[in-house]
């Protein structure tokens, strides 16, 4: 039984609140390996740590769990769930933190937590992490058997995605993310550009600027060129060379991005 | 014997420092599992590191070592101090860090460092986080006696916080900290809010703002609304839902927060 | 076999990159004990992360793996290496990150990664980090014979850093890094302070301001006084007391620092 538990919330770290969570999980199973992930979400980001989740998640081992904070309802009606997606398990509330991950590969089990008495014995109103997702977490690294936890639940909240267009020699697509180097990930993946005829030369256009094509990585052009290529998630990435992409487009997430011969 | 050791510094996570730390003390004890509770303190903020022991430490397993260093005394002729409260041992600066926590609970156990065996051989005048504390704080989790550590002390350095006022159905309190999400965290208790009457409807004031009832949770009332609650802490807080309430309010620490029916 | 992997990056924490790496690690070696030092590097800045590794990475157990991605050129023709330095083992780009820690200790041992059936099967072109050197530090945490990685080098890539002057009576040198306190560390050792007649007394200039004398440590002086002490890594630095120099004195790394008697 994997013992790995990693943790991904939107808590920052100037507060108790991460090493709360990480004192409960430890007390019941001293021999979990905690992994942070981040904590750095913006607060209450759902879409940030969904696009994170994807990104990272898929790489630990089988039978990995992964706790989730990010908890905008907290203390109202909305649930909180495990779910299984590949190999992976997921306990965490279900307001569409999973929505990037079943894109691909929907859940192969999910069941809504109900059963109070995996949880701590007092339960507060604003942290259910500590409360609730921290105690279920690690005893399922002990071996709980997650139908131990709640009811079978059909499908998990969809958050929904903004799909990129797909027309005669053109894709209109847009900036989903920007990570911490500045550079714009999009929602045009490396399937759609060879649908197009990638690797044959295609040019980009973002926010009045044309890229004359696709580079193959970072280091192949200039330091301060404005570039566009497939990022290590398989999506189509604007990026300036050793500099921020944002910082120089002045872009946000939403903006436009076209791709055409 | 347990083998945690958690992690609380100012250190921030530009240098060398934390790495240094966690070195040493995996260079004495391999098998030492380490636990980060934060690197973000505000440089030499006591306050704010205390608030975070006091919210975080208690939930960790018995025996748990926790080695905090923000010492802006380093070098002079401030006290090193192992300590024990509650179920719980921490190596730190004798400067008011554990002051939060021996509010409630008071240290069963006080030894002041000076046996310079069970430090580094050599002792910088301005790291005394990688050469005393880390050592010490390795050593005890391989099973070293405390009482090797020094001499007992009998009281520790007190920094003094502010305490509520109660008088005739009203409560006059303070902001003492804020946190990632810009919730405003106050030193009245859930026990004062009962004596005055709670879950009976009371009403509170903060920076010519009224709320007219205290929240059972931040998801209860619309995004945007200022709104107060009893946090995860059992300490009264003001909230914005979904929003900063620091930023809305332009709220600093020591704000005054009136409490009436 | 030691199983410890340190992580030193310049990836931040809004992403999936740092859980990608650990995630893969894990994948390989389920036993390995991650160490985070840092992903807080700024992005790019190779001479940042060589002063990092230079401070943190010689306190760790002999034989530990220490993974550093600092990569601009990724995908380009840059070389990625393992070495050995002193008792500690590194997987890194070959661009300087070494740089700091060879100029006191020469390697004893560098390979160049040539040998892709210890990488992942499929390697993007921009996360060499994920796909070739996470691989390579768990492979090595199992015991991989490094000689099976490639062939042998000869050199590392060497940034060069300022050396400070000595000349009759006077040093004249300059500010290197700056620290998470806004202390400024110089490129002046204690050995040459010593050889200028310290602990004599020794006057030090920085920016239009002379520090008549030497510190022993920041809390000798009064809070907001400029001080010049030998730091822990026997560098000499710049720093005022609880607050910081690099506010004050608006500086930047390659200030000049002049010492004399």
């Amino acid at each position: 039984m994997a013992s790995v538990i990693t943790l991904t919330t939107d808590f920052g770290l100037s507060g108790p609140y991460v090493g709360a969570m990480k004192g409960v999980i430890l007390s019941i199973n001293p021999a979990a390996q905690l992994v942070d992930i981040t904590h750095s979400i913006s607060p209450q980001d759902i879409r940030q740590a969904a696009m994170v989740l994807e990104g990272a998640t898929p790489w630990f081992p089988a039978g990995t769990i992964h706790l989730v904070v990010v908890d905008p309802g907290v203390g109202t009606e909305r649930g909180i769930i495990y779910a299984e997606i590949g190999n992976q398990r997921y306990v965490c509330p279900d307001n569409g933190l999973l929505d990037r991950l079943t894109l691909k590969n929907p859940p192969t089990r999910i069941i809504s937590l109900s059963n109070s008495q995996h949880w701590a014995s007092h339960v507060s109103a604003t942290f259910h992490g500590r409360d609730i997702m921290a105690p279920v977490a690690a005893r399922l690294s002990l071996g709980l058997d997650p139908a131990e936890l709640g009811l079978p639940q059909d499908k998990l909240i969809a958050l929904g995605w903004p799909q990129p267009k797909n027309t005669d020699g053109e894709i209109v697509g847009s900036v989903i993310w920007i990570d911490d180097f500045g550079n714009l990930i999009t929602n045009i993946s490396d399937d759609m550009l060879a649908n197009l005829g990638f690797p044959r030369s295609l040019s980009v256009e973002i926010l009045d600027h044309t890229i004359p094509t696709i580079s193959h990585t970072y280091g192949d052009q200039p330091i301060g060129k404005l570039i566009a290529l497939v990022g290590s998630s398989g999506q189509l990435e604007i990026a300036r060379v050793n500099e921020s992409a944002e910082a120089m487009l002045d872009a946000n997430v939403g903006a436009h991005v076209i791709v055409h011969l």
